[in-house]
């Protein structure tokens, strides 16, 4: 029967050139002989094969010309993914019945899940058997609080054994990660080359923005390549002691990234995926000590003390379960770190911190001497209380920009940070002083803007809270490359309270 | 700005033929002026609008040549949706932050939803603005037992105000509804011509399958039209007291027949949801008095009679909220009724009861009599315990058959029942007598085999609990119309336990 199907059910492929992003499209005709033998149908999910390699795809059905009826097109995620070339022929199978929906299907009725059931739907999300709604269930079915400390610990193990997992030869491999929720918060590039200087391993793997305009892949990527093979980053590291690369494109935690594309389209993190795709990066990179900077404020993502203590301890026992030493960090999460909101005007604070320029911004210098301390003192290799001091030293003689530059080098080399095309300045409407700065809505306006797509885009903060500005002076800047996403951006504001808050100085007279 | 953004990201449209199922997808260029300057990427959501026509879409981004710089392509969902012809302009913008997706969040988070955000939330979805994640998100959230009482009654109340509502000029409406889960129930076609032919109004509104191999939508339409608009529904009411249409095609709770496409990806099919579901639609429809069917056994939906008890008491609290008079008739649920599973095969089990022949399936028939004579009982005009003799009077006197003949001629004229082109007896492996079938691998077998897209695939059950059977004599046969599904239905089987279970008559010799 096996035989009949694959003679029967196989197509040319021909690349249609048509980018749906990381979901594969298949495009038949209606009248085609594997589309009516199989019984396909438009959406059905189909199984695409070309040798060796196989993807589920989703059928679109072509009614007019735009493939002949005996060949079947391939949208550009299948074609590369089943790394087509011009002239293949693929076969068509109707896919196995996805088991491990069932598992999606017990949580959402409030059942808990075992490791056998995380591994097998975290397995098939990193094989790409999930469409973009069975994912979404997943995400909602688990997000809230609706995992148990025990299932996030299950999930980050099979988040990890779904993917590639990196070795060192060294007993000690230091990691740091940020929470976010707090725009600029850009300290990897600050604390990666102050640590890899000192003489720690520091193999950093960083996550693209899920729901910020920016994530440290993004910053990173305006001034180096981020998206390093296994190989490429073992080599960087070897050199220099650190790298700053991409996740996703060393196949760390491989359904992390996946989901994350999910979270972003449903603009939801929560607290047991959150923990488990952090902890399954670090454990995956090979990773040993781990500092988390977890800054706290009333528009951060993390609000109050208590839910970052609770965040904390979740951070601290899945780590130990897994075998890592998990040092918490609460920081200030107030206002955003540094002036720049967005990719490229991120990148150029974190180079005027490394440059020991005078206008740096004193609160991103001050960040990533603290959480690079917090690191080196994690790690054991410097005594509690001495880690700011060993950081500073490292930064102000100059070494730790010579490093960073070396990492920029080894990662491909080194980039000029681009300029938006389009700015428009946001002016106070009174004099009077900074009293609260809404980074919710500051980063909904970057992302509005065009980041993190558009790495030029997003904001640049000229005050901070307690600054005093006069009448119609510059509060913020808008930057976009193209005029319909600055005219988007500001539409918004024109519906919205005032995202800056001008409060008088003085009481009125009385 | 707006006129400027308007004259700028105009484009011509052109059909792509490109069948996507409900979800609107735009083609554009990579470097087409309006893709560059609204920034838009690959997947961002595109507000098109053609005249006074909108639709958000999802664009996907074309490399090659199958669109020009200076077009923009829509697939069907979207050409049909804007009712675009040849040479029509079209606008592209952002669209507006979709702002009710915070209720989702909040609901994930383990929040109650109130009535302003349930219907923010519906209206939404109702008007195809959120993506298949996003509703998918939606469903997940409110799945299993998320949903509190007064939760459900909101939720039915958004989904009735969602779309069209009818009213009649009686002062009794009546309908029924099965909860599903008993592959075959087809007991609608039976019921709506005995309660026409009594008198009583009963516009029948059905569902296409969920999860299920056929819904009664699907079986009816093997006999006749079923989607009719709200006007012609109403003349084939009027002339017949009568009707049994597909509720989508007349926009009653239009934001139910977008979720069900998602319920039935994910196949998931929660209660709160399904009670909003089914009740949205009497409600929507005009009914007053309503019957719903609660098949209990353990392969049915229903498996316990504390569910049942459950499940009922919600049932009879959001009607009365929603001011329905709602009784719950509890039935036999431990195998399948009729012969046929699949819409041609139940479609004929349901023509042999109403021609009263004698191989006509008596659990079918009888099953109808208790519904038709529940429904009578329910309005009041007729006296409890004796709706059942009423209901067989009717139906002996060929008044119901021809009642139904008519209705089918009132709804666009009676067809012919198809027939599927391959077949295959699945036989007994051993003597025996039939101890238990499994209904849910049944079912899911007849959907393997193409049901209910093919309306001719199924199963054909040729025995029933206690029947006797001999070893090679067939159970049931599978109906396809591709070979490939035939076979995928098979080797589902294969690597399956006994789907229907064959005990010895007597134990075995001592």
């Amino acid at each position: 029967m096996t035989d009949l199907r694959q003679s029967r059910s196989t197509l040319r492929v021909r690349r249609m050139g048509v980018d749906t992003s990381h979901e594969p499209v298949v495009y038949m005709h209606r009248d085609c002989a594997v589309c009516r033998s199989e019984g396909f149908e438009s959406r059905s999910r189909v199984e695409v094969r070309i040798g060796r390699r196989k993807v589920l795809a989703s059928l679109h059905v072509v009614h007019g010309d735009l493939v002949e009826v005996d060949e079947a097109g391939l949208s550009e995620a299948a074609w590369n993914l089943l790394r087509a070339r011009p002239g293949d022929v693929a076969s068509f199978t109707h896919p196995e019945p996805l088991v491990s929906l069932a598992h999606v299907r017990a949580k959402i009725y409030g059942h808990r899940l075992d490791a056998a059931g995380l591994k097998a739907v975290v397995g098939d999300i990193a094989q790409g058997r999930y469409s973009p709604a069975q994912m979404a269930a997943f995400v909602a079915a688990c997000g809230g609080d609706r995992l148990d400390l025990d299932e996030i610990v299950m999930l980050t193990q099979a988040m990890v054994e779904a993917g590639e997992r990196l070795s060192w030869n060294a007993d000690i491999v230091v990691d740091k990660h940020s929470v976010g929720g707090v725009p600029g918060n850009r300290t990897t590039l600050i604390v990666v080359p102050i640590v890899a200087e000192f003489g720690l391993l520091m193999p950093k793997t960083s996550s693209r923005a899920i729901t910020s305009p920016a994530g440290t892949a993004d910053t990173m990527g305006v001034l180096a390549p981020v998206d390093l093979s296994p190989e490429e980053m073992r080599r960087v590291v070897e050199a220099q002691n650190g790298c700053i690369v991409w996740g996703g494109a060393v196949r760390l935690s491989p359904a992390d990234d996946v989901l994350i594309r999910v979270e972003r389209e449903l603009d939801i993190d929560s607290e047991g995926q959150m923990v488990a795709s952090v902890l399954s990066k670090k454990a995956a990179a090979g990773s040993t000590h781990v500092v988390v900077d977890m800054p706290i404020g009333p528009t951060a993502k993390v609000r109050t003390s208590e839910n970052a203590e609770r965040l904390a301890t979740i951070f601290r026992k899945v780590g130990k379960a897994i075998g890592l030493k998990v040092n918490v960090v609460m920081t200030d999460g107030t206002q955003p770190v540094g002036r720049g909101i967005g990719p490229a005007l991120e990148a150029r604070d974190v180079l005027s911190v490394l440059q020991c320029r005078k206008n740096a911004p004193q609160d991103l210098r001050e960040r990533g001497l603290l959480l690079a301390g917090a690191v080196l003192e994690n790690s054991g290799r410097v005594p509690a209380g001495q880690g700011r001091a060993a950081a500073e030293k490292i930064l102000d003689s100059g070494a730790a920009w010579k490093r960073f530059q070396a990492i920029c080098e080894a990662q491909g080399g080194m980039r000029r940070i681009p300029v938006s095309r389009n700015r428009y300045d946001i002016c106070a409407r009174r004099p009077g002083v900074i009293t609260s700065i809404d980074m919710r809505r500051l980063a909904l306006m970057a992302k509005l803007a065009g980041a993190p797509e558009d790495p030029c885009a997003g904001i640049d903060l000229l005050v901070r809270i307690g600054s005093r500005v006069e009448r119609d002076q510059p509060m913020f800047t808008v930057h976009a490359e193209s005029v319909g996403e600055l005219e988007y951006a500001l539409e918004y504001l024109s519906g919205q309270e005032d995202i800056i808050v001008v409060a008088d100085t003085e009481p009125p007279a009385a």
